[in-house]
């Protein structure tokens, strides 16, 4: 069975090869092989391979990019990973919901890893429809980040083992990805420039926008529909 | 949370110290503190320290035993773990149903892993009351020792904290009220009608945003600050 066509996995700047080696090696034990790296160095070093025990294959087509938000341009649903219980709350999913939710929408599915120390930047989680938490023990939450991984993936096969041997309704084949969603997003934000219901510093606000609608998971024809509105709005004022 | 009085990890003959210590730090993620060891060998090593990351106590406290028998005598409870189907039909349960079973039980539960090479040895097996096997592809079984343990752990922490309460997916505490959402749908009407994208004949546009902001459930932050919206755009219009 070949799941790839459902989930990538995202390590954004692995500072251990030994970590990515050992993910390549849990995903084909997952029938996952879609890995992609941002400023990754290193991943086919000797630690790499001998950790990937044999499933050096994922590591060798893996795809290295400058930034997050072209790693996932054609992906529907994107979840985030955490360990922290953060201030502003995201919404947040344990890994059997978050992988339910995507089986269930057949999504075109990316996993985003954070750095081993610092996790995931504000920009990075920005981009990310749900933040997914492993719930650990508060004295010792420092997981691994091949732990973590190895954990998802093995979620990711267990909902889609689960949906196969159920009938699950099916819908919402037409979602917009991500590229559509920032494009809309950056169309809303001039917009509310325009209007000054935002200036340039309103940062705040607009991840607080940017977090409904990608809590949201729009169609492609709701994005159309909300484009055409601030259209009508520009429009308005140009005239 | 202290699930010591539950489970107990045993490791027969782990020969890669870093296993060990890899397997103890996600034990202390989730919480879970006695690990037992039959016959094994530099576990206090550099590379079991690094792995374990912190949970070097899981480490000091761990006991060597000679033979299996030993190391599960006070427990009523054995898996063992296999990721092969064998000849010989075991009862086989996934990590999922096993950790059900032993929390409904409240046994005092070993989880018993193999060599990493040959994994359990028949006189070994016929300790275990079931087998737990995770489902693997069968294109690429090998697993980690280390995954298969944290995987392990991870199920049985799940099942215990199912046990204590559900988790629930959205805190429901400030959600918006059906009076708001109805007043911000009534709002965003007559602004969409104000910049002449909508007259007074397009229901089913608007049963399509009702349908979206519906689906979202919005807080009552988000309700304001969509209102606020609103109500800039109305006042570039009338000024």
């Amino acid at each position: 069975m070949n799941l790839s066509n459902y989930i990538r996995i995202v390590l954004v700047e692995p500072s251990h090869p030994g970590n990515v080696g050992a993910i390549a090696r849990s995903m084909a034990n997952m029938g996952i092989c879609d890995l992609s790296l941002i400023n990754a160095q290193h991943t086919l070093d000797a630690d790499a391979m001998r950790r990937a025990s044999g499933a050096d294959w994922i590591l060798k087509r893996a795809k290295n990019f400058p930034s997050l938000d072209k790693a996932i341009e054609d992906c529907t649903l994107v979840f985030g990973t955490t360990s922290r219980v953060r201030a502003i709350d995201w919404p947040t999913l344990s890994p059997e919901q978050a992988m339910k939710k995507a089986v269930q929408q057949d999504a075109r599915l990316a996993v985003v890893f954070g750095r081993e120390r610092n996790g995931l930047e504000n920009r990075e989680l920005d981009l990310c429809n749900y933040m997914i938490r492993i719930d650990v023990d508060e004295e010792f939450p420092s997981m691994n980040l091949a732990s973590a991984a190895t954990i998802l993936c093995y979620e990711f096969r267990k909902a889609v083992l689960n949906h196969e041997s159920q009938t699950v309704e099916l819908q919402n084949n037409e979602l917009a990805n991500s590229k559509q969603i920032a494009g809309m997003m950056q169309h809303l934000e001039s917009t509310l420039q325009l209007v000054e219901f935002v200036d340039g510093r309103s940062s705040r606000l607009m991840r607080k926008l940017k977090r409904l609608f990608n809590r949201t998971q729009l169609t492609q024809e709701e994005v159309n529909i909300l484009r055409g509105i601030l259209t009508s709005v520009e429009q308005k004022f140009n005239r």
